[in-house]
């Protein structure tokens, strides 16, 4: 495999996700950081050279970059036990992936950006009406993982995988978002039994 | 493969890009439709049988049930060309489905949801708040795909893949959300040869 830089901002579970899956499976990544409250990934070096969008984390391959936390988190996974090897639970990993980025991020992540991070008295008043939404939205989602935890010990079926590394990024830091986490006793279960698993590394290492 | 039914809401976007997907490569899907403007998929027949999230499209497989359209694209696809056998490529794929699901449909999809078919009059005002950030960053979403797409005949080099299916659903339909396809040459080139391949549907097939 080619050299592997992670160009992070190291508090974003987005990039935790990835540092995480390179933990589980054993791979050297190096580390580049960047203050996205100071602006650094909007400057013009970051939008032409690493990431047209703006953004972290972007998984540096040799000279090649990959943006998007997930997509980097598949890169590394692919021929490991990370990943299903039934199609239809490597699908409904992607599945849990993807509603990740869609309904769970957007929310449970944000909020703890806007209100840990950035400050609540610094928010625009369009950021703050939208924070009812987004706690609706949120407990939503950490419902519907509740839900499916208590069914099955990971997200899909027995085995640790993708999907339980992409949400437990940002569910586990989910009270500095403002969730109380005593509402989702299997999801309390599940991110304690993912921090005791062996290789596991926490989100400030 | 087990029977496939794909419980959908046709207009969406996120559901012709599975009939699009199952259409290049061939396979028969059967349909059942339900009004998303009268609610039928939050009632607790959907919520309980088909998706306890409350969305289509879901890809009914057998008696398993997938949610997320671009989870169900990545099943159908798998195996075939509309998946790069190339590890890097694979991903970049990936990262591109993460895109659209993050940066593009949220804002391109919803904009032409909430005018032209719950109708601008309908929305609340925090939606209306809500609409210029919504044109800048769905803009904003274009413009990257017009860049990536002045560098290679599609989202990841030379071959058509999921990728480009899950961003033409909806960018070939963002004038009905008052995005103008005259600022994307690239894109309109695009989206002309993607409707030109043998194998295509229209979105009102």
């Amino acid at each position: 495999m080619s050299k592997l830089v992670l160009h992070e901002y190291s508090p974003s579970g987005n990039c935790y996700k990835i540092r995480l899956t390179a933990a589980h499976l054993g791979i050297p990544i190096e580390r580049r950081e960047y203050d996205i409250l100071k602006g650094e990934t909007r400057t013009p070096a970051f939008l032409g050279g690493v990431n047209a969008n703006g953004r972290i984390p972007v998984l540096q391959v040799g000279d090649r970059f990959l943006p998007e936390s997930n997509a980097a988190c598949f890169y590394l996974a692919e021929g490991s036990a990370l990943i299903p090897a039934d199609a239809f639970d490597r699908a409904d990993m992607l599945r849990w992936m993807f509603f990740e980025q869609y309904n769970h991020e957007p929310n449970v992540a944000t909020l703890r950006f806007w209100l840990a991070y950035v400050g609540e008295a610094q928010l625009t008043d369009l950021q703050k009406a939208l924070i009812p939404g987004k706690i609706a939205a949120g407990e939503a989602a950490m419902t519907l993982l509740d839900e499916q935890l208590g069914r099955s010990p990971f997200l899909v079926g027995d085995a640790f995988s993708l999907a339980d590394i992409c949400l437990f990024a940002y569910s586990h830091v989910a009270e500095a978002g403002g969730f109380d986490l005593g509402r989702w006793p299997h999801v309390q279960r599940w991110i304690a039994a993912i921090a005791a698993m062996p290789g596991h590394v926490t989100i400030d290492a």
